[in-house]
């Protein structure tokens, strides 16, 4: 058994919320008690600065600078901040909307002033040992990014890395760039999660041929549920990205382009090896159940070969038990030892025959 | 059991009545004993008045004014009101027959005057505790939108409220905006009885891992019918909805163009929930049986061995019972313990070499 | 058992005379004894003509005058009749192999001076009880239709009627409408089919829930082959409607076009009916296959608990039965009756064993 | 059991030899001791000259003249040969190893000075009882066609009929004409198979019903097996034809487009029927399986039963066999009778039971 | 069972390291101990000169002459000599780290002095038996091709022996068709691997129609395994040559197109025939379920049956063990054999009843 995994994904979540006018975005649940944090990068080729601000507005004024921003917002619920930013940046409130619903699909959308892409996080997570998944959202705009993520803790602080030391080409290039960087980011961690996934299908393939309990067949179904999970987060994101190639938004630079498609290449074999899992914990479930049945006949087989040994010799048994007064056999002296022979006789002749017809 | 599934939703239901000239409207089977509810909205930015009319003519005057004016009618029924609508917008009689035969399959026509959408709005009745479905037509033209639904109540408060209070965008948009506002009311009431189905189906998940009767078999394969029909309900709303966005009509604003890809991606959304259900119930149903498999061949194996056991010790007794006149062991001092003690080891013996083959 | 259904449809018929060159029409198996039916409507909208005649001919003047003409022809297989009707109207030779070889796949194919459309028309056989089908072939000139059909009786009489009395549009529209008429009454008629079926399948499901015999395996069998046939028949009518929207013929005219992708809708409506049934019953086979399992275990385990239960009671009796010289306790004076009561206790224990485990 | 069946088509063979430089012709694994056979038809309207050669230089003169010529080349092992075509016809190499390849998928080519269609000849071994096929390969010129087969005995007899006696259209129409007629006969051909596979279908459900044995299960599984073979080998045919149809090729004249897509339609009618086949047997699968699960259950259900009547009884017997001092029954004047009795009542009562809960 | 086949191919394999810069080359796990080996091969078709190289940078003059060049690398885990060729041919970093990281899904990109093609060779591991790949990689110039393999050894023998003997083609045509030859050697070489599939399918055919053990199977799922393996690496082939194919790159010359078609139809079939062993496969695994299930069902009724017979007369015999003082047969001079005359005759009445119900 994967004795770890406890839960399943939630597969299903609400959108939005239901009956509110479209285009409305706060309406957090629970007080948001945790402090929305907001990161700002501010770089071109030849400098850098790294910031944690207090309040959104201190970095309105990097809008119409020619440096490259780009403004991390970990944390969806601050109504008044989502709101300064539309005041500011000019965002369609329908995308804000999606930002805030964070159980969105995938999802890609075209606008002059700046795209936005809303994609899964995907991770094992560690205490429900379940594929788990966080949204983020990017507005990439023609000299900066926001990028919002539901809690703390991403998958971007390589590139933060790159762009702290100047390493690679990120600083040296625009904000399409780093949009697909943090795209490249996401996808990358995709494989870990498929890595991780890999693991318990062969851990649980191996238990297949040794074990065969009702908790294999559970821990498939279990497997299955997160797969399902993880494809329905994943799926998405292939025609997402076959859709920002098609698009020719202004904002993508031809040089950029190139990393774009490979990314979609990435997707695709993400896409691609999810098929293939698919297909294969297809496979173990027939090999499960033939297992079980193959089993279960060998041990009914050697059971009902066994009584069948015992029933005739039984029946001679009572044969001899019987009280007519004139059996002739019951007065011989060897009477007795020659019906014990009988018996021997009979059940060996008996294992003869079934083992010639193969049954054992 | 999911004790509250009573009945499964009827899938087919024929569509108009076979062998009338097409474009035919009214053949109401019953005599139309409720009465048909007209309400109408008109509103501008600035003013809004709601009515009930007695008399579709009364509201009749509202077409040529510049107000947008919003026309419910709760009852399709009705054979003089529908054509009196006929005479005035000048719809299409086969559209007509399409509102009057509400087991139509959702669908879009794109005319010059006016859009014609049907589609069904979808709820978890009460009463049948199945999944149940009516039929609601619009008719969107340049300054009205007319409702049909085939019955009173609805999932049009919201927007009631809005075009009262002036929340939102509703007031300041034109009937295209309405429209979509109504579609996006019906689609989100989708993901309500989604939220349901997904109660039900993770209850019954639930239950296969502890019960294994007869009864989950059959409430699978009642919500398996739920699935199928709300499947047929809601799958052609995509293509529907792509097909107003292709469609380019001029009544659909540029401005409006962006909520209804908004709705296309919900309906997608909807969609993909619909499909991930399918694959989880074909899971389940898989379980299921592997389960029921697997606690038949419990009970079996250890009655079977519990028969192995005894086989050979009645063998013995049998053997001890013949009458032969020479069997020494009989007239042993303790040859009956002996035979005792004889069948308590064959017997432990068994139930060590089944112990040891792991055959419980 | 739905026991009415006696037949299976044949699924495989072939189309032509094999080896013979293209294009050639007459190959009467059998020769035709049966006469073949013609009747002609001649109408505009002021005036109508109803006729039965004994020979073709008498109509080709009709072809020349801007009336309607209605040709109907009841049976395919009077060579000298076809070929007059390809000399003066010119049709192509294919074409009217098409016509004979009745076991066409729906097919449309669209020619300057005329349109021809090949489809079937189902119903529900009185005699057989299965799905039977006929073909109909339609030649749509510009003032004249020809229909063809294998024998006399037919789903067009309503619009026969509607000819006489001029009720509805269609003594005020041209020969394109007069085709689709047809074609909708043939399109119409797949509902009833549709309707018969979804009782069976209703029925079918009815008796899995209370009976689980051989015969409901077969029922289902045979309900799927007459699926498995209807499907065959409707589904290429998609496709050809599709091409009948696409092809722009100017046969077709625009007032006229609408009426025809109402039919495509109709049609895409029997081919999701179809695909619903068949998901049904593939859910049905599943249930029925739980269902059987699950009462045969019900019966075993009964059964089995019952030779359970007595094995080692004659167990016990086989052990006093022994004949050994010296055994206690077959000198006790209640020794027979403790016997009897140790049976008792040993039988009482285990049914309560056997409830604790939830067995039965 | 399908008796007949001996043998399954051989799935795979590899296309041409592996590691020989593309272009490559000539590798006959054995040397062709056969005799290649070449047959010339030579026509115009007027007139018609039929030849066998011995040397296909003898034809090369026909070439240049107005007249129609099909060369038809039984047997591809002939390297000479091969090279003199393609010396003379200037041939692409490629093409001549697609010939030479018999394993070739169904393939069009489509070049200025001719057009290459290779496909197979399908029948039904009279030998092995199986699908076999044939590759047959054509090359449509202006002016003539070349024909090759594997060996000799083909589906073109009625062709040649027809060109000898000039009925029909072919003698009046032009090499393309002849091409489909080629094309056609293949085609007409695969409906005959399919009828025999209709044949064997029905004759193996007919067996489901009456028995249920282990060879149903196999020869459905070779009949799947010959499906297999059949759909791969005409499967391609559907879009080979579409490509011609497609090609807009000077070759094939706007008079021969029909025919083509005449062809096309039985094409699609061949892959349908096919399809229509698998669901079949899929379906005949399922109630196999539930008919020997059905059977071997009422198999066991009886004799378990009768088990299960006896062992009570048994157990009576048991209880009066003990050798108890004091057992009172024993002393009875009609004990034995009423201990006869008893049983039988025990058994009766038992049947009743039995049948009250309808398990027999 | 298949012994030989003793490891199943690692279907997951992450592609890069992830967290990196995009376009980031060089990371080899292990100190490149092995050293790369470089072979030249520069022609016209009048000369050929073949080197192994110690240094890519010998090779550099040769771009800028008029003589096709064919570098080939063997390993990729040199970074220097990257590098190297990195800034001599002036490759895109993201096509160099594609190389680099061997688990790329097959790959087609066309630049404008380059097409970079990524693909699998397939081979059957001669020690682990199973199906091997090894990712080839070509960058295709105006005058070049750099070929790059994991390791020593390929399918390119019989290219360079053209290339030494001038044979074929290849001497005469350009770097497009170099690389034709090479991507055609690659594909060649799958249908050898098809071959050894096919050899392991038929054997396990066989083995299915004659035993029925658990290790069929699981040798089953190990095929399946290598099947979803192989398909997993030459699917993506066909879009990919059907990319080069549309590309219209300028690198391809018209003559060489129909080459690369012709590859294009081998892979089609390549992945047809993969296609048919998955259904040839699941059909096998029907089989086998229906046959293990048969023997089973056998093996049990044979024995029940047997039960069946003697538990009657062990009835009988009990019967006549009763003590009952007043038992009138007991004292019959012939009891005995009577008793054993109706022994008999019951035994052979239900033989006889068995046979007729055909249970056996």
């Amino acid at each position: 058994m994967i004795k770890k995994i406890i839960s399943m994904p939630k597969i299903f979540s609400s959108t939005k919320d239901i009956g509110l006018p479209p285009g409305t975005i706060c309406v957090p649940v629970k007080p948001p008690q945790e402090k929305v944090r907001i990161t700002v990068f501010d770089y071109t080729e030849s400098y850098v600065t790294e910031n944690e601000l207090k309040d959104i507005e201190e970095c309105f004024c990097l809008r119409d600078k020619a440096s490259i921003t780009w403004i991390n917002i970990d944390g969806v619920h601050d109504c008044d901040l989502i709101q300064k930013i539309d005041a500011h940046f000019n965002i369609h409130p329908l995308i804000l909307e999606d930002i805030v619903a964070v159980n969105q699909r995938p999802k890609f959308d075209d606008f002059e002033q700046y795209m936005f892409i809303a994609m899964k996080m995907i991770y094992w997570g560690k205490e429900t040992n379940a594929v788990e998944s966080e949204q983020v959202s990017l507005i990439i705009g023609p000299n900066y990014v926001i990028s919002f993520q539901e809690k703390p803790g991403d998958v971007f602080e390589g590139i933060r890395e790159r762009l702290r030391t100047g390493k690679g080409r990120v600083r040296k290039m625009g904000a399409d760039y780093l949009g697909y960087c943090l795209l490249d980011a996401v996808v990358d961690n995709y494989f870990l999660v498929l890595e991780k996934f890999d693991d318990q299908v062969e851990e649980l393939d191996e238990q297949i041929k040794t074990e065969a309990n009702g908790g294999v067949s559970r821990d498939l179904h279990v497997l299955k549920r997160n797969l399902i999970f993880l494809k329905k987060q994943v799926w998405p994101l292939r025609e997402l990205l076959a859709a920002v190639l098609r698009s020719e938004s202004r904002l993508v630079k031809k040089s950029t382009h190139i990393y774009f498609r490979d990314l979609y290449d990435h997707t695709v074999q993400v896409v691609d090896t999810i098929e293939t899992f698919r297909e294969m914990m297809a496979g173990m479930n027939d090999v499960y159940l033939s297992m079980i049945s193959h089993r279960m006949n060998e041990v009914m087989k050697v059971l009902t070969m066994f009584a069948s040994i015992f029933i005739p010799l039984t029946f001679i048994a009572g044969v001899y038990g019987m009280n007519f007064s004139y059996m002739p056999e019951l007065n011989w002296k060897w009477g007795y030892f020659l019906a014990l022979g009988i018996m021997a006789f009979v059940a060996a002749g008996m294992l003869v025959y079934f083992k010639r017809k193969k049954w054992f």
